[in-house]
């Protein structure tokens, strides 16, 4: 380990320079006017793959954005672990927010500051990093690894989905290590044990077939937003509980040893939401601990309204449509075609007369359960009580990670949820940023997940 | 009138292209870079009203678009008519979808299509035809007449409001007369008598101090989007019943005379609204006839909500601020400033813990009711009756035109609300038109207005 600690010391700046190259090319996956900026992207982290040693690297076509592919199989009979990142990022609006320009990255009290630091670039550039360590240090690898990083994580995933059941034996491996998850603090390392699925749907609504002009029309119209405001405060009420009916109906209740941590709350997590969010209360269901209710309950919530005047000052238009962008976050016991199905029956039930509802599934994905005991979670446990001097803790997050039920459905192994995010790190928002601190520890306890998973 | 109709028959040609050249004027009074070009409408119209026989005419500067202003005092004892209009325009887009270029005026099944060919260069442009037809045919006309002409009515028309209110005794008048409204058909003439008044808000929910991930989150933060969505939901419900405490309070029930005639809809307003949004049901209070909705009762109306992602695809933001502009009109009984008050305090009673409303006034305007037993009134429904062979209908319009009030309250003078626009004249849309027969009729009608007004 000193020389493996050696060379991490001495090539920190030189760690930072390679994902601050990588960070300056805005790969936002969902604007085609990016469509290049992708590529770019994808090719910069083949040239990475290609520089530390990973002699087999190349980009994969797709429908959509190129899939980036590296392999290793030296290491005989040892395992192999398939390593997920992604390279494409959320866009950046809103821009005026932002302290630095968001894709010149930037680096003030430690952290460096850029859209795709935490999500995902720095986490999968610390995997790169630590792979290129062990590569200069001991000339090998101690396990065969797969690389897989997709540029459509913030876009709906389509294409990785496709390749993955298409090619399962191609990505055979004994376990999948995704790096794109979060510790609830510096002090504090976690494995994920759970996800939440998620659908995300657009909502259109209908009302006459031009806009109208309210002084003539208003008190007679369909009103497309009004409508649109009714629905959303049906399907979700003030205290938190979604109306879709048969939606609890599937929910398994967590087990005990859940249950009492969240709501012994030893991670003061109530405190840090209030804190996060800078609110004096928080919402939702009230009658379950707050853990439980950004991990383990379904959520519903609104992303977006369009439709209207939105412009600087006043228009009395009544638009002839609007549309709302609605995701529902749903615990692993709830599979996302059936939610969509309840959620659809449910929009239309919700719908006041007089205007016409259409409900698009725009993508979906499963939560999933992953069991502590395999033995690539127990070596990630070694390797983070290692660096981090305290054993990690066992949560689930509310975010989804498709690509998780994904490995453990169709390549059947076991899945490492393992990332080294903040709480703070602003993930789709302004001022998205990656601890270094982290960085290193990330690049750290990555060199001795592999080595501890050769050796078991 | 034998005179004036021989007049009016041999000028047709000259009177459309005098129309025409204002017309081309692209008079955009919202958009700063046609400034000029509402300059120049304004100087046409002081040239126009110089031509036609008004030797005292001029501009009159504000601190934005000039007012057009012009007086012909000389019928001693007669009695004195202000003739309000307005020479600047709506913007056109979405252009694409005008047939031809929107300051090209272009004649098709006898009507001018054009942007302000109906709101309100034609109904400006009558008046002052009806005007030249009498100087030229009698070298005089029958009573005295102001002229007055803004150009920021699509703008929210404060210069004029300020010159009506520091010049009150310039202004001094026995009626006021104007020409910017419409008749339900070229077979039935219309005499208006109510206007609603407007208040136009726009308010703001604050949730957490920035925008957040929904994975991270869901659950446990507040959701300014669906805080808007509730509070809307619970300001007017799906059947139009708006909830704002005290609001219905002050609401004077109409005459026995307007009901019968909102229950009876001799006009078909049924029929003509579902026909003009194509809808198969009418929205709003069921309980009331719908032209009792549409012109004579309280309505509130969401415009726009901005807030959250609302481009392509999909985005799991949960966005730190949301804004509705949502307006209501007001029956003359309801004054905008008494309901704003009551709006804000129903706003803030709807809002969900959790998060924080603001409620800003945009701005506001009164409505008016028209007494039909004025004198200018009278002579009106004669001129009418005379040109169309039927005594006009009574009319409330749902819209807000400020001025009215204005002139009913600043000068207290009887207030003439007539217009030769028709329900299909596509005002503030692609297309708009007037129909010549109605141009004609109109000159017809206000040569008759003003030697009826002499001779009463």
């Amino acid at each position: 380990m000193s020389q493996i600690e050696t060379y991490i010391t001495e090539h920190q700046s030189q760690f930072v320079e390679d994902l601050k190259a990588w960070l300056r090319i805005p790969s936002i996956s969902t604007s085609p006017e990016h469509t290049g900026d992708v590529l770019r992207a994808a090719e910069y982290a083949v040239e990475q793959l290609k520089r530390l040693g990973i002699s087999h690297a190349e980009l994969i076509k797709t429908q959509g954005h190129p899939l980036v592919y590296g392999e290793w199989l030296e290491a005989g009979d040892k395992p192999t672990l398939l390593i997920y990142g992604h390279y494409d990022v959320q866009p950046v609006d809103p821009i005026e927010l932002w302290e630095n320009a968001p894709f010149e990255p930037t680096i003030r009290n430690g952290n460096i500051y850029s859209r795709g630091a935490a999500d995902d670039k720095g986490q999968v550039m610390l995997v790169l990093k630590a792979l290129e360590t062990l590569f200069q240090v001991n000339g090998t690898l101690p396990i065969n690894v797969k690389i897989l990083i997709e540029g459509e994580e913030e876009a709906g995933g389509e294409s990785i989905e496709k390749y993955i059941k298409t090619y399962p034996e191609r990505l055979g491996c004994d376990a999948a290590f995704i790096c794109d998850t979060h510790m609830p603090s510096p002090e504090t390392p976690a494995l994920i044990t759970g996800l939440r699925g998620i659908i995300y749907t657009e909502v259109t609504v209908h009302g006459a077939k031009q806009d109208l002009h309210s002084g003539t029309y208003g008190g007679v119209a369909p009103n497309p937003l009004h409508a649109l405001s009714i629905i959303i405060s049906r399907l979700k009420d003030a205290d938190g509980h979604i109306h879709i009916p048969g939606l609890y109906d599937k929910l398994r209740k967590p087990d005990h040893e859940e249950k009492e941590f969240w709501h012994r709350d030893p991670l003061h997590m109530n405190e840090a939401y209030l804190k996060e969010m800078g609110v004096s209360q928080l919402s939702g269901e009230l009658e379950y601990p707050p853990l439980e209710r950004a991990s383990a309950r379904p959520t519903l919530e609104v992303h977006g309204i369009v439709g209207g005047f939105t412009g600087e000052g006043a228009k009395t238009v009544i638009p002839a449509v609007a549309k709302a962008k609605i995701s529902l976050r749903l615990p692993p016991d709830l599979k996302s075609k059936e939610v969509f199905t309840l959620f659809e029956q449910a929009v239309k039930e919700a719908t006041p007369a007089g205007v016409r509802v259409e409900v698009a599934n725009l993508h979906g994905g499963e939560g999933v359960l992953v069991s502590p005991e395999s033995q690539v979670m127990r070596a990630a446990s070694e390797a983070l009580s290692e660096v981090y001097g305290t054993a990690p803790v066992h949560l689930r997050e509310g975010g989804s990670v498709p690509i998780a039920a994904l490995f453990d459905e169709v390549l059947n192994v076991p899945v490492l949820l393992m990332g080294f995010g903040l709480p703070d790190d602003n993930l789709h928002a302004p001022n998205e940023k990656y601890s270094l601190q982290q960085f290193f520890n990330g690049i750290r306890t990555v060199t001795s997940l592999l080595q501890k998973m050769a050796s078991n």
